[in-house]
């Protein structure tokens, strides 16, 4: 693409060129090329409707659209380079159509339209398309940790609080409880989605036009679900974006806690996972080294995310209302927070298919642990009918001389269950051998759960079949949405191709 | 209240007592006032399940009652100081009832039952009640918006992009524009009340218990939808908390944009408002002034609440998944941002309600303002046939040339038009005396919008109407939320009364 | 202490008390509490100012300063409750102390000032505190930390990148790292000492006054090191404040990692360290936990800080320059930083202190390790002459080789290496069995190091002898600063005794 | 550039090549255009060091050394282009000699060295280069505002607080107050460019090496005044990057103050000021319309760093030390916080520089304002012997009164003030007529003031005289750091050169 107008467009008022060093630091055209085609299409359906209204003729529209789909092409084939003295793409975009079809035509485009709107509905678009991907990527994660769910559900590890051990339990309802917290993600995701698909386009600068637009017909053509009806509202709002990278900073801060997991886990001293080759990362100098890399990067994209959304909400925080040029600074931290979250998940997704989970070294954590001491309690409340304060009381010393005789839970007996009590209750108390030894026993004790929603296999089973439910539910409503989108898009396509090669 | 007991009830294992300095550093005590009620009332709901399901007798249940709400009743009346040697208030509150009906009964209040899953409770019983109160402020918020855009249909303003003139238009618009943004904050409040309001209690420390507890039993008596399901996720997850603080940081950033354009706007040199005395602010040694301090201070409280969120999820970045004390940390920020978040809805509805708008000031803004020449450039789009690039520079040029003769541009006529045509585009262009005329009048130009949305009496009236009526039903969503806590709220007292006045 | 008055001082222009709902939102009263002295010191070196330059009398000064010093007197024994109708403690003291002398007389005290420069005079008291008390922590924490690197000299450890294990050191080497980042911090805080230590007091409103007031005696009274002279800039900024949390950020972030290691450490996994029993936390239901609770706590509060810095800085942008209520609103994140960071640092001293290291877990780790493979390869590029790249890929396959037959480094032979060499690099490489043997050896192949600053015991002693005086240096500079702030202060008590008792 | 080799130099130990998509999500070579010539010069200074360390020889230092100087200059030409299966620019260029000179000299380019010491070194000699520019920036942006002082020495203006008048005052009395900001700014940019001057190299992975490593005179060759000695802290530490992000943070949240002031000046409305043609942005659709872009933009670029230096401080929060994958994602964060800050301090030097003062419009304001009121209560304690408490009341009921009946405080007369006097404080207050009239002439009551740093003529003389020397000094350091720079500069040359042509 050549240009032969440099900018400068719209300063008829103004006596001056704009300074250079002015014009590369208001200039947003590198951010731009991420709306690039949301911004042909944009037009696109602005001309079809200014055609359809009568505002241009049959044959303006015609001409702008062979220039807009060319320029589309070119673009598509990565051929176009953004620079120039432009201030931005859409001036690019109009420079570039006025160089082919001439002013007297390609003047007219702009109709009835201003760049205030018009990148309120470019940014739109793209956000749109990016909590698509995002979709599609938590299906595939939440697709990951149910089969690995499935495949590990007789698998055991330590449930661990304060990085301790809590109580034993299942791998497999480690990964439910993530996959939990992404189907909320996905309601976040999916509640987002339709506030994003409104349309501001024909808010013009803020207040409207005495042209006579028809809003509907372009949001239709674009496939939105409604009107941003409001024109201050349009052009001044910017809440959809915000919220977006609202939810994928709730969203990346949860998954940078599964990444800590996992780096935990890959230590020497835990080695309970092991990353596959293909995803770990060699040192240049100590070769002995396999990095976790890929979930140390995650972890630390969870706080880029974070300053990403707080650099948007700190921008938009006490400028007045209306469009201000700071909105155009919202767009990079936009399209950054969008695109590491979507990578990331996806990532994390291969990460999760890939890892072994190494039970040899995950039951050498259990045999040793005092874990069971909660289902001791437990035991003691049930069958010695003793306030929960006693039996914790009592187990606690228990614990406390077992560590200090180095010795194992399972490897204790009820003898010194009474022994203890004793001297620590003033009483006996005693409990069935049989009931002890379960509930000692660290491979049995977790089977022996009674909550609903607890690590044991038949909860677990419960909720791996209730989850690909729901997780299907979800992936429906997801390509509903892309159905629409799709067909908004076939019927555009024809609009223009009509048009094109109509007589 | 007196506590027999200070502190440690629960190191039994540990040799000595907690250290002084880290028990301050420690203890949440403090933080911990905002859930005092509802730890309690979690605690009543879990020793009636607790008889229910047979693990305590009635006998006991009966006592422990009557200690919670003689507690409760205490608290309410300020009568309880929280202090002591405590961790926090599960313990404080424990250790009290132990000391009123003895530990033989009142340590088995505790069975089956974690802190872990406990302060999950009480943050989700909390962050409930602190969404409805936000809800209401925000409904009656959204009225005082409504009524004043009812009120000042026909005020004219300007409507400022870039706090330069943009175009003219009605102060309804403007009114009506952060009501839309209001109408998606509700939207965004209502799912995170839905998914805040689920039960996590019955996870115990992590992973379910042995005892033959009934979680869906717990979460009716305390009115919830449903259950936190996994118990890995019931005790480690405060998604909801970060959404709550999310949302609404998203709205104090739009809130704080009403405050500076209303700061500005009265200011001397606008003089568009005046704030009423009695929300107005003096100064301690210049006795002219009178300052809109409340506005302010909402600004600054939006940059407060961005620290807030800020802070919480750099909390929760990079934790292992499990209940961690980091978690405690989390409570202090989230009451505070809910709290700062409804007290700025409550004042500013005052400030709406309360503030008198200046229509002669701006009158004056209006009378001098070059904002019709974009109509005036529409209009030669629609009756000269000018494309929109020739138009823009022709008005362009108009508007400079009045700017250096200092004259308004209603003040102008068609004659310098033509004029100037001849010298910038080469040809003569001629507008209609009346189009000119009509259109270079401010106080008519608004009126003549055709466009959906636009700032112009038929579509700001349609817009109040529709308006009125989403309010109404979110208002009904509102009203039927707050029944059925209520109606549980009846339940449970009943419960309690049965239990502890029956036999 | 009761006062006549409530509140209204100010309101002589307006002509309505202010609304109750006003009001509690703008009072920063309990904000406030933390500047009640300082408040009260700095109207003292005012009073004696306006006294010393004519402008009151001297019995006028006499009354004020009796009552100011009763009320510090029960202020100091906490028996001032800060409520009442007041928006903050400047109009709650003023009130007072006019209630106890009358208006004739109390209602010259503010002669000459403004609240916008008595709060920056009181912010910078406070701060300038904080920095002291954060400095005294810091120093404490720097000596625990080379106390036990000295002590902790000969007990080794794996270094870890990735949490990977990547070479063998020392512990001591560990503490000294994070001595010199205190020592950095050191300079940090101190540099932000000398620039809060600046008078603001003079610059009144905004612009001065016309009173003969003498700004360099009330700073000579209240030992500050210079003015902030021009008054613009003494009431509008805040950037001391900012600063000040934004070093105590960096720090707490660092202390983070510290709080993240040993975290780490203490799981049953790793089992390098024990914390105290004194500073560990029981679980309320699993009698068997010793949870590492403060610090995680820890942890979280960087990330609470993280918060408060961002609040603050949010707060400040985009605000006109003046003073505005905005400011008003970064005192309590101002007080909760400072307070956070020196308490976190005070807990971690008494954990450094307090913790053992477990050499037993640790050479565990150390025995099985391939952390020496790195020594192996520049054993290799020094003896064999192999360029970098071979070495790194011979000893990447040898490491390959012996995980697969789950063999230790250590137990491995140099012939191995040459068999191998064939194979990858397509030539006999050899090294002598006495230099293999000592590297792959990793009880002493740290000490072969030859690097400045290396984890080995020459360095590590060279370092410790370093730091000691280093520490003693910074040490001598907080004497000093210390002495001044006091010497000041006897001053500014003698004139206060003598005006006070004087005839 | 082409290079035969595409990554994975250093997957000796690793089975398989990486994953194509994990190499994206892990590749920083974009983000390390910024260190790529600073990588080549460390490199060389490392290979001048290993040669006179007798562990390459000199023909070996030669070859590479000419390769690395090839390098460069296709980098300085923009031929180099960063793409290939690398994980970062540091495999790139040693894959890039390796396959220029052979992998049995190439492949000793990296002995001794690790990319954690590496990469510490390239951020830091890239960190040392921002601040020196943001310092020669902040030098000019004070030059422009002292310049600009003095210029409009006599230009009065309204001094606002609440965006209300507050006390008249001067122009240059604004400007200067920024002024002083600025020159705290600068010293905390000096102190964190000593604290970043000093070098890691040599720390290799994190304990240092067995090689004969040469520390100091790598350090020496760079141009840094000191080592980061302690091996770990080399590696491990980024508080240098962090700090200055915070500092830039400070500094563009008070720039942001300023661009606020000069958006609403230049508004219809205020009318204070006028940007130059070449600064203003026009609109695409409203031919009348000037924004302000280049300030809004400055004003969402603090909010950018604010958010860039929360992911920073986020990404660092709670890894644990040494070197882990998370630093990586630091250095984008880094570059763009300081480029922001550099561009914007240079763009608002032109604004400064650039923009017409309208006395007109200032003048009406002040010739309307009650701003005065507060002189006129001083006047009441000098003249009237009232206490400032009954002045204020009483000249509080004034304004009142002259605001209904909307008169200018200078069109009063004492009379008012004998009148008012009785009623509201029950006795005759009077005033000199020349006195009463010389206070609230609002162009002649700032000269009256006496108080040091004033906003008056004689303290603003002091203070430009006094602000002129203080620039210059620390634009005296600045050039001592420069020259230290170019000088080690052409040392290193020299030695390469040397080297390369020496036989």
């Amino acid at each position: 693409m050549t240009s032969s107008e440099e900018g400068g467009l719209y300063r008829s008022r103004l006596g001056k060129e704009m300074d250079e060093d002015a014009l590369n630091y208001l200039s947003s055209l590198r951010d731009d090329e991420e709306i690039f085609l949301e911004d042909i299409e944009g037009t696109e359906a602005h001309v079809i409707m200014l055609y359809e209204q009568g505002i241009i003729s049959k044959e303006e529209a015609r001409q702008i659209l062979r220039a807009l789909e060319d320029l589309k092409k070119e673009a598509t084939e990565g051929r176009v380079e953004l620079r120039g003295g432009f201030e931005d793409i859409h001036e690019l975009i109009e420079s570039y159509i006025i160089s082919r079809v001439g002013r007297e035509i390609g003047g007219k485009l702009h109709s009835g339209r201003s760049r205030n709107d018009q990148v309120a509905l470019d940014i739109r678009l793209r956000v749109r398309k990016y909590l698509l991907e995002i979709w599609r990527e938590t299906l595939a994660l939440g697709n990951a940790l149910l089969s690995r769910a499935e495949e590990q559900r007789e698998t055991m590890i330590i449930h661990y609080t304060h990085l301790q051990h809590a109580q034993v339990g299942y791998v497999s309802h480690y990964l439910l409880a993530h996959l939990d917290h992404l189907l909320r993600d996905l309601e976040r995701i999916k509640a987002c989605y339709h506030r994003t698909n409104r349309c501001p386009l024909g808010a013009c600068a803020i207040a409207g036009s005495t042209l006579p637009l028809n809003r509907d017909r372009v949001a239709e053509l674009l496939g939105f679900e409604d009107l941003v009806e409001n024109s201050i509202d349009a052009v001044s709002s910017r809440d959809f974006a915000l919220e977006a990278v609202a939810i994928t900073a709730i969203m990346m801060t949860n998954l940078s806690r599964i990444a800590e997991d996992l780096i935990i886990w890959s230590s020497s001293e835990f080695g309970y996972i092991e990353l596959p080759d293909e995803l770990a990362s060699p040192s240049s100098v100590m070769p002995h080294k396999k990095n976790p890399c890929v979930l140390e990067l995650l972890r630390a994209k969870s706080g880029r995310v974070i300053g990403l959304l707080t650099g948007l909400l700190a921008m938009m925080k006490g400028i007045p209302t209306g469009y201000n040029r700071d909105l155009q600074e919202a767009k990079k931290p936009l399209w950054e927070a969008l695109r590491e979250t979507r990578d990331s998940v996806k990532i994390l997704t291969k990460v999760i298919e890939g890892i072994s989970f190494r039970k040899d070294r995950m039951l050498e954590s259990i045999s040793g642990s005092y874990a069971p001491a909660i289902e001791l309690v437990e035991a003691l409340i049930k069958y010695s009918k003793l306030p929960l304060r006693d039996a914790h009381k009592l187990v606690g010393s228990l614990v406390r001389r077992l560590h200090e005789q180095k010795k194992a839970l399972k490897d204790s007996d009820p003898s010194i269950l009474n022994e203890l009590s004793q001297e620590i209750l003033g009483k006996e108390v005693t409990l069935p051998e049989d009931v002890f030894k379960e509930v000692v026993n660290p491979m049995e004790v977790a089977k022996t759960r009674k909550t609903a929603g607890a690590s044991t296999p038949k909860e677990i089973e419960k909720m791996i079949n209730d989850r690909k439910k729901r997780l299907g539910e979800v992936a429906g409503e997801f390509e509903g949405n892309l159905k629409n989108l799709l067909k908004s898009k076939e019927k555009i396509e024809e609009s223009i191709s009509m048009l094109i090669s109509g007589p």
